[in-house]
């Protein structure tokens, strides 16, 4: 499992109606072959000043190429996301070896 | 929901027993109260610098606040975090309004 994640933030006014359309038109990414458990997020914390992220999924690292190199990506790369992401910072992560997600819902 | 997330770097060397210790020693965190969904995970994209972290969820603001004044969660800041932590990042995460998780498979 792979997760590819992105913090961003907009050069468009808050809540105009051009980032609405960005948010919109990006969520076609979720139907490229291969994203999984695609999401995007309000980055809500007040020690980062961007705005939203995008995240999703892959099951290997082949998936996440095809993804890397689809048409609908690459063109939202280089028409949406040069053009109207004002700074951004990508983190992909992957499980630390001998850890395993705690599923707990926390009792007490 | 709220994801909490901190992507971060140690200041031991990558792979010392100091480091394992960190992690083993942090994955106490997950048994607190409230804590959803605790990951650990390693962060692999080469556009940071940050080599692991911390992912976990809570049902809303009042659990979130709980884990905070957790007196494992603040202990383990002062005690271990402060000193041992070379640099991080806190993102914090909700839904985006209006958009839902979109859980494609990607077929095709």
């Amino acid at each position: 499992m792979i997760r590819h994640t992105v913090a961003f933030s907009l050069r468009h006014p808050h809540d105009s109606a051009e980032e609405t359309a960005f948010l919109d038109t990006a969520r076609g990414l979720a139907s490229i072959p291969g994203v999984q458990r695609f999401e995007q997020l309000r980055q809500v914390s007040t020690q980062s000043a961007f705005r939203f992220s995008f995240s999703m999924e892959f099951a290997d690292a082949a998936a996440y190429d095809s993804y890397n190199e689809h048409p609908f990506h690459q063109q939202f790369v280089a028409d949406r996301w040069a053009l109207e992401v004002s700074d951004f910072q990508e983190l992909d992560f992957v499980p630390l070896e001998g850890s395993s997600r705690l599923d707990t819902r926390g009792a007490g």
